[in-house]
């Protein structure tokens, strides 16, 4: 397909609608598996954050006919609030995956609609996996056609980009055609939102969700005839030019059907911003090798892309939302445990004096010229000795993907985290099989109390 | 209040909950009731309108326990989804209020709102008149502070902004704290949605209901201990400095309180764009005193401000959502009809062959000096002649308001367009006593079929 950028949606539709099974690699499919996975582990994980249960309890008074499965708890609500609370609990935890060409958290949007639907309207595991990839592809496309400056001005590019790829994935399950796909494309360019002012508090929640729920209305509005704009994307007043100074179209529609945006997602090894992944790794690498005491340490000095201190500069924190994105925190928390999982990021280790007290010696060095996924972290003992480790591809990145043992063991994790009750091994083996699955339904039924 | 910038949040937060009813003026008051009593209007004239039978068909499985009423219809959804329907109605028309300053439509969001939470919250019709009023101010001011280059780069302010005011309504009507209302208002900026690209199709209407919707969310969110970020507006990546290249937030704080936006706030005479106010007086003026048949028009050349180009130059329409926001159908069917009304912008009227060639020959001169309320209208005869007029201030615009007795009229037709069977005299008498009525669902019930 060629670049038409004076019709990127319709393109975009059209590949959206007229996508082939048989065109997709085994590679690509697998990838989509994973990505599957690790949503749903991540679901698991967070289906008993706070936010979760302070979205069901106010939302419960107004949910529709019980449609849809909220992953890891026993409430059922109608399709669209399921596909909210699904997408809340799959990225609350900041546990999941990351396609490092936009930093952007593509799954949890996309799989939560489609779940939602695949409970209303019964497909095969194969339709929803191939409604999937198309979804992760639009995500990630129309990500990289207003990125670096849709992020940089503030927009929390998981939720904005997702609802694309939500409506898309929906609009696929549904079977729209090209017109009502692109419809669907066009409301979900209207009701794009979420700052990145928001990262740090619960309301970072409502724009994942917001991207599931808004985007399966998408696609189920267009199929009832709804109408949108021609050019929503591409149009003076469409996404690109309102939200991005540099949004390059191109992106969209090179190449597209053919190169696959999911072969670049990756999955967390750690809860927490994608950007500290190579500075843990190069701190639990020192804390290994040297072994240095809190008390030994008189500074810890991390140098890296300046987007690091632009997401991550945050010396004082006092939740685990904003511990997920503070370098500090992270850097103390790997130095003081040699971990960082789940229990680095909770209250007790927030306001741990010691971890309290390493935090203010972190340093952040700017540079420009460093690759986004990689690090150098230098650890000045108070003796004077230094010692230094450099990374270059943070572990769980597209340089040094998670395997799939290494995969499997973080889903047990979540599950045993979030959602103890659940049969970890079987519902792994069971999504795993999910491209010959002819209920998918029965691997949401898997995730939920009996 | 004096401002204080680097925390106007909490200034609008202050101001929301602590607003005492005895310190509005009677003058703002009767404004209000004015606002309430268009929007019921509006909402009774859009209940039939094809977006509401389509959203109503698809939304309807979805629709939680029967909790509130919408306008002019029998169906009885969640509160949510009232809110998300009566907002539709009420904006779909083009025919609601029009808060000059920012060419925003306040009333629709806010009032959406809070008639969906009274029917969950018993309140009088005091306190919903006193948390309208608190509503439209918040998404003037909010709006205000982003103008003009927020709407300019492609925001639809009336949902943009009016998402702020309707969460902070509802904020208001529940009692929250000051804290809780900043957090209402922070789930109200990250949920903060809305293309001009969508203006002309029905993805437009999404931006409107999702305002109302998202802001009782939010609030009802906020209420249950849903945290927010604590500079959702002013912060680095908040709403001010993400969605505007001018950004004055002095006019959030300065005078609040004080000066009332509501008594900005002017009711349309015609379903269309508010910059086509002027065009169509002179239009209908110069049709009443000169008559010139169709075949006589060689051209009419229209002299406004460059605003009018940007939001009216549409010379080819297809279906009423594109007519009401083009300059070029306007004037040909004032010029034909001798009326702009709700007839004037169907598809009859938008089909006929006399109207479409005298759409292809009205012409628009930008004249950046001229105040965006007025508008010079010239008709060139094909004999030669020309006759010219001006208006200073078109109707319904604060310089020349809409009349008790006008707004009256308008709100029968409309009752007459869109809900035949409301008795609509009792139902402007009722709305006119808002203030001293016990049980507001009872204005409610008057707008339903019995």
């Amino acid at each position: 397909m060629t670049a038409d950028q004076s019709h990127v949606t319709k393109s975009l539709a059209q590949f959206v609608a007229g996508s082939q099974w048989d065109a997709i690699s085994p590679e690509v499919r697998c990838e989509g598996v994973r990505g599957l996975l690790n949503f749903v582990g991540c679901a698991l994980g967070g289906a008993r954050d706070e936010a979760m249960d302070i979205a069901v309890t106010v939302l419960t008074p107004f949910f529709g006919p019980p449609q849809a499965i909220v992953i890891g708890r026993g409430e059922r609500p109608d399709a669209l609030n399921a596909a909210f609370l699904n997408a809340v609990s799959g990225n609350v935890l900041e546990y999941d995956d990351t396609h490092l060409g936009t930093v952007m958290h593509p799954a949890a949007p996309v799989a939560s609609g489609l779940f939602a639907l695949e409970e209303l309207r019964p497909v095969s595991g194969r339709e929803l996996l191939h409604a999937f990839i198309v979804g992760v592809e639009t995500s990630c496309r129309v990500g990289l056609a207003v990125m670096p400056t849709h992020y940089r001005r503030g927009w929390h590019i998981t939720a904005t980009c997702g609802i694309f790829g939500a409506a898309a994935a929906c609009a696929r399950l549904i079977g729209l055609d090209v017109r009502r796909t692109a419809w669907a494309l066009g409301h979900a360019a209207t009701q794009s939102a979420s700052l990145v002012e928001s990262l740090g508090s619960m309301s970072k929640s409502l724009g994942v969700g917001n991207a599931a729920k808004n985007g399966l209305a998408a696609a189920l509005l267009a199929e009832g005839g709804f109408s949108g704009p021609d050019k929503p994307i591409e149009g003076r007043y469409g996404f690109a030019a309102v939200t991005s100074d540099s949004a390059d179209l191109a992106h969209i529609t090179d190449g597209i059907g053919e190169r696959w945006e999911v072969l670049n997602n990756a999955y967390k090894p750690y809860p927490c911003g994608v950007v500290l992944f190579p500075v843990i790794d190069a701190c639990l690498e020192l804390r290994a090798r040297h072994a240095p005491g809190p008390e030994a340490i008189d500074r810890v000095v991390v140098r890296g892309h300046p987007l690091m201190r632009e997401r991550t500069d945050r010396p004082n924190v006092e939740n685990a939302r904003g511990a997920k994105v503070s370098l500090q925190h992270s850097v103390a928390a790997a130095f003081l445990f040699g971990a960082a999982g789940l229990a680095q990021y909770e209250d007790d280790c927030i306001a741990d004096a010691a971890v309290r007290a390493l935090r203010a010696r972190v340093v952040f060095e700017e540079d420009p010229s460093a690759p986004v996924e990689s690090a150098t972290v230098t650890v000045h003992l108070a003796d004077g000795t230094k010692h230094s480790e450099h990374i270059r591809h943070g572990r769980g990145t597209p340089g040094r993907p998670m395997s799939d043992a290494e995969l499997d063991t973080k889903v047990r994790e979540l599950a045993a985290y979030g959602a103890p009750f659940v049969d970890a091994a079987g519902l792994i083996a069971a999504m795993r099989g999910i491209q010959d699955e002819a209920d998918p339904t029965r691997l949401m039924r898997l995730t939920v109390p009996t």
